[in-house]
C-alpha cells in the first residue's frame, strides 16, 4: 500500500486530513499522521480504517527519518522554519513534499538536488500563498493565449470574520495562527508601482495601507504583503509596471495595529523580565513615553499616539483590555508573545461563528489596442468556529495535490510553487467543486 | 612557555596585541594571533620575537580546536555571535575565555560548567560594557561601605569625535564596527525610572533621546542602551528605584538618525534585489510613501518625515548623499548595508582625526540623612586614526585582564562579567596608568 505522512495535526490540518483519508479509502492509501501532541492526531483519524496516529518529536532526528522513510509522500505542516529539515531528509530518502509556508532561499538551494532526483518539492501550496498563484497564472495564460499584455496586477487577500459574526470593534477575530498575525509585515515590503520600486518598512506598513473596494462585498483596506517583486519573473510577467500582493483586513483594522507597533507591543525579541507579575496597565505604564507626564495612562498612551482619549483607535486598545489592572501572569514573555496570549482570548472565535475567506484579483491588460480591466473576486465563508473557510482552502489545494502526486499526474520535478498548468488546472478544477470559484468581470478602462 | 590565542586581528585588536606582546616579552609567554586575514594578523604582530600570526578560518571546527588546546588562554575578538562555538571548546579544552561582548544567555548558560572546570569566561570586558561596569562597581561598593543608600545610578557612554576633528553635519565618524552602529537599538530598551519599569521600543527610541549636560564637557544627547534591568541584580543594587545605561551622541544626531529609521534605512533583515542597479536617488524615491504625490524625491522624503526641505535633519540626509543620482552598486544588499556603506565612505576618520570617549556616571545616594549626588567623568582622546581612544579603552581591559589571569591571580571562576574587586581594583589602578582616570565630583541635592 502506497503511504503519505503528514507532520502536524494542529488547528489548520482538519480539512487536509480529511481529504486525504477519503482519497486514501477510494484509491487504497495509507495515511499516518505524526504530531508532538498524539491526541491532536488520534482525534483527526478517528478510527478511519486508512490511517494511523504517530507521536513524534520533530527535533529527534532519526524518529522523523524513521517515519519518513516508510512513505511516498511527505506534507509538512510544521512551522516554517523546521522544513528545512525535513527537505534534507526527503532529498535523502527520496521522498516528495509538500508545504503551505513560503519557499525560503535556503529550500529554493535544494533544487538542483530534488531534480537529479526526481522528486517535487511544492511549497506555497495553500490559499495566500496558493489558491492566489494558481488562480492568478491561470488567468494570466489565459490573457497572454489571446494576445493580451498584462501592464498591472494586484492581488488581495484577506482571512477575515463573516459580517454576520463581526462583533468586536475590531472586526477580526484568529482563523489561522495568531503568533503569524501578531509579527506579520516585520522586515520591508516591496513592490512595483507605475514602473517604480516601492519599499515600505513595517514602522509605516500599517499607518500607509490602502482603501480597497471590492464591487459587490464592500470596502476593505490592505497592506503591502512582503515581497510582491519575486512573483514578476515567476508569474512570467518580466518588465511589468505595476505588480502588488497584499492583505485585506477591516476599514480601520491598520491604523489601530499600528498604534499596537507604536507602543512596542509587537517586539517578538526580547523577554520582559518582570512580566509574570506586573499588569497590563503597569505594562502600559512602562511604554508610556517619559516626556509626556500627567494624566492617567490612557492619556498618556494617547497623548503620545497623537490620538483623543476617547478616538476609535482608543477604543480599540481599551476593548483589548490593555489599560485593566490585570496580571499578565507570562513570565519572561516578549511583548509579542504578551500580545498573542492577550489576543487569543478576545479575538477567539465562538463556536458558530463563521470565517470569511476574501481574494480579489485586478488585472489590467491591453489587447487590440484597447486597455481593459479583469477582476475575479473570491468570497468564502466557513461553516462555524471549527470548519473554517480558511481550514479548508488552506487544506484542500494542498490534499488535491498531493492525490495529483500520488497518482502519478505531476511531471515537473525540482522546488517549484503552484504556477504550472498541470497543476493549477486540475487543483483548481477540483477546487470548484467544493464551492472555490471566482467570479470574473471585465471592463473597458 | 605559557601561551596566549588572540582571534581577530581587525581595526578593534590593535591596542590589545601591542599591550599583550609587550607583557609577553616581559613575562615570558608566547602570542598566537590568529585572523581569516593572514596579512592582518602578520602587521599587527610585526617581527615581535614572542608573537606569530596564524591564518584561521573560525568556522572550521578542527583547525579551531588545535589552536585552542596549544594555549592557556583564549581572547576572543569575534562578532559576538562566533564566541559561543569557542566557548564550547575552551570548556572541552579547559581554557580560559575572555572578550569584549555583552554576554549571551547561552554563553551564561555555561556558566556551571566553567565553574566544575575552574575556568574563567570574562565577557563584557571592554569598554562599554567593561570599564563601565568596573568604575561604576569601584563606586557603588565604596558608597554601600561608607553607609550610603544608592537610590539612582544612571550612565552615559559615546565614542565620539573630538570637537577638534568634527567637520561633518552629524559630529559623529566611525571609530567602531559600523555594523553594530548602523544596527544599534533595535529592539527594546527597558530601564527604571522613579520605580516604574521603562521600555521604548526602537521605533521610539531615538525620537525619545534626552539631553545630557555633562559639566565641563558640554551638551550631549543620549539614548537608553538596550537592557539596564539586567544590571541592577549584577550591580548589588536590587531594588533601586532608577538605573539607567545610554549611550551619548551629539545634539542633533538621534533625530536625524530616526528619520533613517523611518525611511527604512536601517533594516537589515531583507535584500533589495535590485540595489546592484539603482541610484540612491532611485532608493530614496522608492521609500516615498505613495500617499505623497508631486515634488521632487527630496521634497517628498521632507514631507513624508513632516520636515522642512531645508531643515536641519534634511541637510544631514542630503549630506549624506542620498538624494545623488549615483549608482549603489552593491547587488542584493539588506538597507541596512546600504546605509553602512555609505556612511562607512561620509564617516570616515581622516589620518589626523582623534576621536573621544566620553563615560558619565550619576549615583544619587542617601547617606547620613542627606541626599547627595555623585557624578564620574572620563573624558579621553586618541591620537589619530589609527590610535584611537575606542581601540585602547577597549583592548587594555582585555589586555590587563589576560595579564591577571596568566598570572594566577584571579580567584573567580565560570561565566562572569567585571563587577567583582579582585578584577576591577587591578584593571582601574593599571588603567590610570594609561591615562585612563574619572573625575569626581560630589555634591548635596
Amino acid at each position: 500500500m502506497k503511504q503519505i505522512l503528514i507532520i502536524g495535526a494542529g488547528r489548520s490540518s482538519s480539512s487536509l486530513i480529511t481529504y486525504i483519508l477519503d482519497q486514501a479509502e477510494k484509491l487504497g492509501w495509507y495515511v499516518i499522521v505524526a504530531d508532538s501532541n498524539l491526541d491532536l492526531a488520534t482525534e483527526k483519524i478517528g478510527n478511519h480504517p486508512n490511517g494511523r496516529p504517530v507521536w513524534l518529536d520533530v527535533t529527534k532526528n532519526n524518529d522523523r527519518k524513521d517515519l519518513i522513510s516508510r512513505v511516498d509522500v511527505v506534507v509538512s505542516l510544521l512551522p516554517a522554519h523546521l522544513h528545512l529539515e525535513v527537505a534534507h531528509d526527503c532529498i535523502k530518502l527520496k521522498k516528495h513534499l509538500i508545504t503551505a509556508s513560503y519557499v525560503s532561499h535556503e529550500l529554493y538551494r535544494l533544487g538542483d538536488e530534488a531534480r537529479d532526483r526526481e522528486l517535487i518539492f511544492m511549497g506555497e501550496m495553500g490559499l495566500d500563498p496558493g489558491i492566489d498563484h494558481m488562480s492568478a497564472m491561470k488567468t494570466i495564460d489565459r490573457i497572454k493565449r489571446e494576445g493580451g499584455k498584462i501592464k498591472s496586477f494586484k492581488s488581495y487577500t484577506g482571512g477575515l470574520i463573516a459580517p454576520e459574526s463581526d462583533d468586536n470593534p475590531w472586526s477580526y477575530k484568529f482563523t489561522w495562527n495568531p503568533r503569524n498575525v501578531v509579527l506579520a509585515g516585520q522586515g520591508t515590503a516591496q513592490y512595483l508601482e507605475n514602473g517604480k520600486l516601492k519599499f515600505i518598512p513595517y514602522n509605516r506598513l500599517f499607518k500607509e495601507s490602502v482603501p480597497v473596494n471590492i464591487p459587490g462585498v464592500g470596502e476593505y483596506e490592505a497592506y503591502a504583503n512582503r515581497d510582491s517583486l519575486l512573483y514578476s519573473d515567476i508569474y512570467g510577467l518580466e518588465g511589468i509596471p505595476n505588480i502588488l500582493r497584499a492583505t485585506i483586513r477591516a476599514k480601520g483594522f491598520c491604523r489601530a495595529w499600528d498604534a499596537l507597533i507604536r507602543i512596542g507591543l509587537t517586539d517578538g525579541s526580547f523577554p520582559i523580565l518582570d512580566s509574570g507579575n506586573i499588569t497590563f496597565h503597569e505594562l502600559m505604564d512602562a511604554y508610556t513615553s517619559p516626556q509626556i507626564q500627567g494624566g492617567s495612562v490612557k492619556d498618556r498612551i494617547a497623548q503620545m499616539l497623537g490620538e483623543d482619549t476617547d478616538s476609535d483607535i482608543m477604543k480599540k486598545l481599551e476593548w483589548l483590555g490593555l489599560f485593566r489592572k490585570k496580571r499578565i501572569n507570562l513570565p519572561n514573555a516578549t511583548p509579542a508573545l504578551i500580545l498573542e496570549n492577550l489576543l487569543m482570548s478576545k479575538w477567539e472565535m465562538k463556536k458558530k461563528d463563521k470565517d470569511m475567506i476574501l481574494m480579489y484579483h485586478v488585472f489590467e491588460y491591453e489587447q487590440d489596442g484597447q486597455d481593459k480591466r479583469l477582476t475575479a473576486t473570491l468570497v468564502m465563508k466557513g461553516e462555524d468556529a471549527k470548519n473554517t473557510a480558511m481550514a479548508k482552502l488552506v487544506g484542500l489545494p494542498m490534499g488535491i495535490f498531493t492525490k495529483l502526486v500520488m497518482q502519478g499526474k505531476i511531471q515537473s520535478k525540482g522546488v517549484n510553487i503552484p504556477v504550472m498548468p498541470e497543476v493549477y488546472d486540475p487543483v483548481l478544477k477540483e477546487l470548484a467543486e467544493y464551492g472555490v470559484e471566482f467570479v470574473e468581470e471585465e471592463t473597458l478602462i
